[in-house]
This record gives C-alpha cells, sequence and structure tokens, in this order.
C-alpha cells in the first residue's frame, strides 16, 4: 500500500509546513512514491480555467462553459487545489469546491485528482484538507452527492450515505 | 381533494398577480378551503427571526441558534416564504431556502410549512415557485436531502431519488 504520511492528524501538526504567506499546505511525501515531486495543497491559488478544463478532461467529465465555471467558483464557500511542483513547474493536479451557507451546511462539489496521483492516498489528504477547512469554520454538516463507485471511498473517510433514511434527489430541467 | 386553482403553469400567467414592487406572488386560491385568508410568496420579504423560529417549533424542529440563522439566511442564494394575509394581518406560513454557486448547482434546504396549512395543496405550489425561481436563473441542477417520510412528496414534484446511483453522504463532526 502506497501512503502519504501520517498526514493532518492531531498530533502531527509538523508534517504541515504551513506558508501563511500564501497559505500553501505542503505534504510530508514518500519520495519512493512521489519522487522529487512536491505537492501542496490550497484554498486561495488562483486557478487557470484552461488548466482546470484539462484536469477534468483528464477524469472523462463533460466539458462546461468556461463562463459558467468561472461564475460557479466565484460563487462557491471554498475553492481547493492540490499542485504538484517539478522544478520550475507547478500544476494542478486535483480540485474540490463547496457551496455553503456559512453556517449549517456545506455541499462538496466537482472532487477531481489527476489519474496520475490516484491510488496513492492523495485522494483521501486532500478531502481530509477540505474537511478540515469546512469544519475550522464551525459549519455543522458537510454534505456531497457521490457518484456510485466513490461511495466507498467517501464512506472511509467518515461520510454516511442517506443517514436516518434521509435521501439526496436531484431535479433536472425538462 | 383540496387544491389551489392552476397554479405557475405557463398559460396561467393570470392567476399570479405580480405586484413588482414588492415581488408578492398572490395565489388564486379556493375559498372554500382558505375561507378569508389571502395567501402570497415572496423572495424578498424580510423575515422576522422570531417569527421563523416560531415556524419551525410548529413543526417540532429543534431549536438552532438565531444568531446562525441569521448568517445562514444572509449567505443563501435564495430565501423564499409564504405569508398568510387575514385583515391586517401577515403572518409567515412557510419558508425554504438554497445555497448555490449561482451557475450549476442549488441545493434546497429548511423547508417547512405551518401545520395549519399542511395537505391543502401549498406546500406543492410552494416548490413549484422555488424551482421556477432558480430554474429562472438557470441553474443547471437543482438538489436537495430529502427526510424518509418526504421523498415520494419531493418524486411527485419531479425529483429523483439516487439518480444513476448518485448517493446522499453527511459527514458528522466527531
Amino acid at each position: 500500500m502506497v501512503w502519504l504520511q501520517k498526514l493532518f492528524t492531531k498530533t502531527d501538526n509538523d508534517n504541515i509546513l504551513s506558508d501563511k504567506t500564501d497559505e500553501r499546505d505542503w505534504l510530508n511525501l514518500d519520495p519512493q512514491v512521489f519522487g522529487r515531486s512536491k505537492i501542496f495543497f490550497s484554498t486561495n491559488q488562483s486557478i487557470d480555467l484552461y488548466e482546470l478544463e484539462e484536469l477534468c478532461d483528464s477524469v472523462g467529465w463533460a466539458r462546461r462553459p468556461l463562463r459558467k465555471v468561472k461564475k460557479a467558483l466565484d460563487h462557491s464557500y471554498l475553492v481547493a487545489s492540490a499542485w504538484e511542483v517539478r522544478g520550475a513547474k507547478t500544476s494542478l493536479i486535483g480540485f474540490a469546491r463547496a457551496t455553503s451557507d456559512h453556517a449549517f451546511n456545506a455541499t462538496i462539489w466537482d472532487v477531481v485528482i489527476h489519474p496520475r496521483f490516484q491510488s496513492k492516498g492523495l485522494g483521501k489528504a486532500f478531502m481530509k484538507y477540505v474537511i478540515r477547512k469546512l469544519r475550522k469554520d464551525d459549519i455543522s454538516n458537510v454534505t456531497l452527492f457521490a457518484d456510485a463507485h466513490v461511495v466507498e471511498f467517501y464512506q472511509r473517510l467518515g461520510f454516511i450515505p442517506d443517514p436516518e433514511g434521509i435521501r439526496g434527489m436531484f431535479y433536472y430541467p425538462e
């Protein structure tokens, strides 16, 4: 099993080298897995919409109008991103965002990790980071709508499907 | 069966007496059901937090800190309310709100209709009003998390539970 060294547990603050200036949370990576790559998470790194589109392309998502993507990012409560730094190059390798009422509910959307970084523990660490950011703001509950094939992934992170019979429901335009 | 007269269909605009000044959508009510009450829906009527708390009390919801309720309302994309006008008195009888990224997703929360107005078609008309307001803004899909006993109610309105195996999931604080 490939892993990130004990990340984001309450006793492991020394594993996060927080840079207050640009709020980059650098990961302490296993070099046997990640080689010379450095990776950080951020909630305020500016995102190039074309680079985000490329990331979404890499996991096969349908393209969306960039104008609408920009609007959605502008009106998201949290925009989280994961970045690989390799030499002089910084590349977007993960993304997630959340809508919220800033009090009771936050809902996570558009979670994506580049295929090259999947199955390495990065998605788990990234979601823990997102949850931590939302919980820090005293938001009562965090929700999401999980595709069938990632329900177990989110369960392992502590998400409960249909708690007390609550069902996620969608209304699509006619 | 008790009913509201043909409400909010595309050919029935004359049933909505829109008052542009304060954006009240008056309902055309069956007097045999509603007597002398007049009812309107609004998305910009200012809401007294104590009156909202009373409404939530009437359906047995757990009380929430008003400070947090205010914050949630301030940061909701849509705050919809239903009002009964009887003589000189205007009372809050229904409420719903939605968070949104203003583009792809809106999520409806805190739907409540006063018990005195339940099973009269009002909840259905109110939700159609909420959906209409969200759809008007070109939001791609409208979601919600339905308690087990209202899943069928939302299904009749066109909401689909777990479409393509998508599951609603909740993360609660430890």
